[in-house]
Order: structure tokens, then C-alpha cells, then sequence
């Protein structure tokens, strides 16, 4: 078996009762809303989805002594906002597809995407504040309003082509680190667990999220459609200042740098040259480095782990390294 | 003074602390979040809104005996949700202006408005959760999912020209009154408000809420667009199967409601003949009996008042009274 085959054998069992408590919630709602909707829902969140956030809110929980029923309740309200956030990205970011099938955006419309991604969000924040706590959804609700922050971040640096790695640390922050650390944050908060591990598990999924999104970055590069799902390129054309590009400007020569910069100011260059762009990043190893970078954050993470030297903690452990690890191996 | 400026001059005081309390809560922000963003919030925001549905609050919590800074604070949240959902929908109807001025959809474009709408609408889950507690947060999430579903159900509607009375009021109960009941009854859970008065303000506000609707759609046929900064005949346009156009199709001789439905079915129709639709809804008395079923809707909330007999009341009791009217009278 692969590495990452034999993770998705060791969480599989989470992520089931985590789907069967997602389909419990589900059918209960069915009878009660309207038929489109729940359509929708049912499309948006049963499209192969790994939940990994969930998880973390379960292993996190578990690493502080508790696990029951709830846990798997509180964990779903990560895979709604998740959802929420997507279906509200693909608008935005006009996607024809997700996870290799059409978008809720394309497949349903501008309508059902906004207003799904609006349910889910409320039930999200409801779910959390009602088994997690004030505490508890206090963190949440700051994650998903970080999140807007982080978008907001990055449109307005789409036009900054001096972006330093910082600017683009502060975007990938709200984006996607800070729901990961939550989930984490939310587990521990939730087992009444030690400050110090809530420090330890927060700073991992800070650093999980991070070389989640060096990654993700990566792969609008270097991915293949085919396994992404999503065209490559993309980040390019609407002028996205990600890390392998960010890295690339900073250390090009002048003339090189004049070429990119030349590029990202043209719509139409930016749709055409891809391959030079990316012929140029990596004559700079813009992806290399980043790379490099991803590994470093995922390093920094598996540190965190090491406060976890009970036995019964061994296999929780060693899901939480292989995720670190599945982060920087994927190809979708 | 017309009545209108006499209920506006007393609820000013009120209405001047839910301001603060926004400026509050936006100054605090200012230095974190992104400028834009900041503008966005301060343009949606602060915009000539009456704060109708943040002074409900204010009121029930007043009318069970509790009035503290902290109301205000719980407050707002129902302006953020309010105004969340108007940056929304101005997105979905495509929509070029609100409250006679360029939406935030037109003025700042679609990323803005779904992403301004994101953020309050976690802003106002986070407050109530963290102010009103629990139960607070689960009906405040309701009426959020609830408006969801209102607005699903009237996509639906949209082709449905067989609509009864009952399934346009379910929409609107979603749509409209479940905020408006849910700003009422969260006042009174807040005060720790006898059951009685809860039950008597949800239900006061249910029915102000469908009122406000029914005045709503009347005013998108019969409303001068320099009142109300909208267009008119935009529901017609839309294929929305609001009030008066279901009472004159359920009224209509054969001949007439062929011709209805023949406009109805076609975008081109509907575009066109509004003149012809106004006139066929008058003959069948459709702008009649629906301020009739909102002034019936106004009466009932009004009943509701009569427990509050206790001389300590009675301005704020007005003040209900007199929204009552104002909803009714409204012509924007």
C-alpha cells in the first residue's frame, strides 16, 4: 500500500461516522426544507471530500481523553463551513469545476450556490455554538470571518507584484490555516484539554495549513487536470501572487524580472504565457523552494507533536505525521 | 409632525445607541481587517437603514424589565444578519441599487458583496452566541437557515402561477418575519422575559414581518421608484409570484387569467406589459385585499401589545404600535 492509502485506511473509520453524522443531520432537515436545497447540500457535501478538518476536531479531542458521540456533531460544523467557503469560492472565483465534477456554481447556479454556502454557514455557527460552547464558536467565528479577511488580502494583493512572503503568509492565513487551527483549537477546547496541548495542536494545524496552501499553490502550477480537477494556469490568469511566483520576482535579474512583471500587468499575456512564466519560476527555483518551504512548515508541525508520548496516543499520532505527509505528496 | 416623524423621534434615542454600538464594533476592527473590507462594511452599513430589527431587541429586552449597555451590543447582530443577507440578495436579484444609492454589488462588485456578506454573517453569529447564549444562537441561526429556505421556496414559486395564499405566506415567513420574530423573541430570552410576553412578541413580530412583506410587494407594483430607490414592477419582471398578482389570478374570469398566464410565461411578456398586469390585478382587487391581509396581519400583532398593561411600558408599547403603522404607510 501507499503512504497514502495506508492514512486513508487508519482514518476511515472517523471519517465514516463523520459522514453518518452529516447524514444524519441531513435527513433530518429533508422533510423540513425546501427540495432544491437539500439537493444542493447533498451535492455539495458528498463529493469525496476527505474531511480532513473534521478529523482533526476528532484526533484532537481524542489526544486530550475524550471521544463520544457529540465529538462527531461538533466535527461536522467544519465541513460545513468548509463546504460553505467552497461554494461561495466558485462563484467567486467563476469555477467549472470541484473535485473534478461541474460546480454547485455551474451545475445549479449563481442562486443555490450563494444561498447553500448562506444555509450552511448558519448551521455551521449553530452547531458549534450550541455543543462547543461560547469559547468554542468565539474561535470558529473568527476563523470564518479571517477567512473573508484573507480573501480580501489576496484581492488586494493580486495587483501588488512586490508582495513579500509575509503579505502572502498573512493571505494563506486567514484562507485556510486559520480554520485548520480552530478545528485543532475547537478538539482540545472541547476534552477540557491542557493549555499545552492546545498550544502544540493550534500551532500544528496553523503549520499543516500553511504547507496545505505552498502546496495547493504548487499545484495550479504543476498539477495535472486530470488529477487536480481543476485546470492548471488558473492562478496565473487572475493575476494571483502565490509563493512560487512571489519567490521567483524577488530573486529574478532585471530583464527577467521585467518579463514577469510585464506579464502579470496584461490580462491577455497572462492567459498566453504560461509556460514561460513558468519556465521563468523555475529558473529561480520558485518551486523548489516553496516546496522547501511547505516541508518546513510541515517539520515545524510534526515538532508540535512530540508532547504526545502517551501509548494511547501512539496511532492518533501517527495519522496526524501522515497527514503532514499526505499534505506534501498530493497531486490533488 | 406626520406619525412617521413622530415614531422616528422616538425611537432615535435607541436607535443612535445600535449606531454606537456598530461604530464600536467597526472601529475596533479598522486596524485588523483589510481597508476594503472596512470601507465595504462601513457603505452596507451605514446606509439610512431604520435599524428596525436591532431595536425590536432593544424594546422586548425593555418591555421584561432589562436595559443595559450589553443589549446594544446583542443588538447589532441583527443589522449585520439583515444587512449580510441584503448583500446577498442584491447579488442573486442583480441588483443596481439599495435604498436609492449603487448596491455594493454595482459599487465594489461581486467578490466584495459575497465576502462582506460572509463576514457579518459570522460577526452576528459570534455576537449573539457570545451575548444571548445558547438558546439565543439556535434561534438566531434558525431564522438565518430560515431565510435560506424562504428564498428557495420562492425560486420554486417563481414558476408556480397555481400558488395559494399559504405557500406565498410560508416564503415570507422565511424571507421576512423569522428575523423579525427571532429579533422579538431573543429580546425577551435575553430579559428572561416571562413565556407569555415571548410568545406574545414572536408573535407580534411574525406578523409585523408579514406585514412589512405584503407592503413590500404591493409598493414593487404601486411604489414611485423615487421613494422607494427601486424600480418598479421588478417582482413582475422576475416571474415572482407575490401577493396581489396570486389574489387576481385566483380571482380572474377564464379569459383573464389565460391572459395573466400567458404574460407570466413569457420574459419578453413580462417585461412589457406591466401596464396591462397592473391594470388585470386592480380589476380583480389584488392591491385591495393584500393591504386588507396586512392590515389584518397588523391588527393581530397590535392584540398582542394588550399584556402589557403596566404603566412603564407604554412608550415602548407605542412605539410598536407605531411601527405597526409605519409599515403600512411606508411608501419606501
Amino acid at each position: 500500500m501507499t503512504d497514502t492509502k495506508i492514512l486513508l485506511a487508519a482514518i476511515h473509520k472517523d471519517a465514516l461516522r463523520i459522514d453518518m453524522a452529516m447524514r444524519d443531520d441531513l435527513a433530518g432537515l429533508t422533510p423540513k426544507v425546501d427540495g432544491l436545497l437539500a439537493e444542493v447540500l447533498e451535492y455539495s457535501l458528498f463529493n469525496g471530500g476527505k474531511r480532513i478538518r473534521p478529523l482533526l476536531v476528532v484526533i484532537a479531542a481524542r489526544l486530550c481523553g475524550r471521544e463520544d458521540a457529540e465529538i462527531y456533531q461538533l466535527a461536522r460544523a467544519f465541513e460545513y463551513l468548509h463546504a460553505a467557503t467552497l461554494l461561495h469560492d466558485d462563484v467567486i472565483d467563476n469555477a467549472d469545476t470541484r473535485r473534478g465534477k461541474p460546480s454547485v456554481y455551474r451545475q445549479y447556479g449563481l442562486v443555490s450556490a450563494i444561498l447553500t454556502g448562506d444555509f450552511l454557514h448558519a448551521k455551521s455557527m449553530a452547531i458549534v455554538g450550541q455543543i462547543g460552547g461560547k469559547e468554542a464558536l468565539a474561535l470558529f467565528s473568527e476563523a470564518a470571518a479571517g477567512m473573508v479577511d484573507g480573501e480580501f488580502m489576496q484581492l488586494r494583493n493580486a495587483g501588488r507584484y512586490s508582495l513579500s512572503e509575509d503579505d502572502y503568509i498573512g493571505a494563506i492565513m486567514g484562507k485556510t490555516a486559520l480554520l485548520i487551527a480552530a478545528a485543532c483549537e475547537i478538539g482540545v477546547l472541547y476534552a477540557q484539554g491542557h493549555e499545552r496541548k492546545r498550544k502544540a495542536l493550534r500551532a500544528y494545524g496553523v503549520q499543516l495549513g500553511c504547507a496545505f496552501q505552498m502546496i495547493d499553490d504548487l499545484l495550479d502550477y504543476q498539477g495535472e487536470t486530470a488529477k487536480t480537477g481543476k485546470p492548471v494556469g488558473n492562478d496565473l490568469v487572475e493575476g494571483k501572487m502565490t509563493l512560487p511566483l512571489i519567490l521567483a520576482l524577488h530573486r529574478a535579474d532585471a530583464q527577467d524580472r521585467g518579463r514577469l512583471l510585464a506579464i502579470l500587468g496584461s490580462e491577455a499575456a497572462r492567459r498566453q504565457a504560461f509556460s514561460e512564466v513558468y519556465h521563468l519560476i523555475d529558473k529561480y527555483n520558485g518551486f523548489s523552494a516553496t516546496r522547501e518551504k511547505a516541508e518546513e512548515s510541515v517539520s515545524i508541525a510534526v515538532q508540535q507533536l512530540e508532547i504526545f508520548t502517551d501509548e494511547s496516543a501512539a496511532s492518533d499520532v501517527t495519522v496526524l505525521q501522515g497527514l503532514t505527509q499526505y499534505v506534501l505528496k498530493r497531486e490533488k
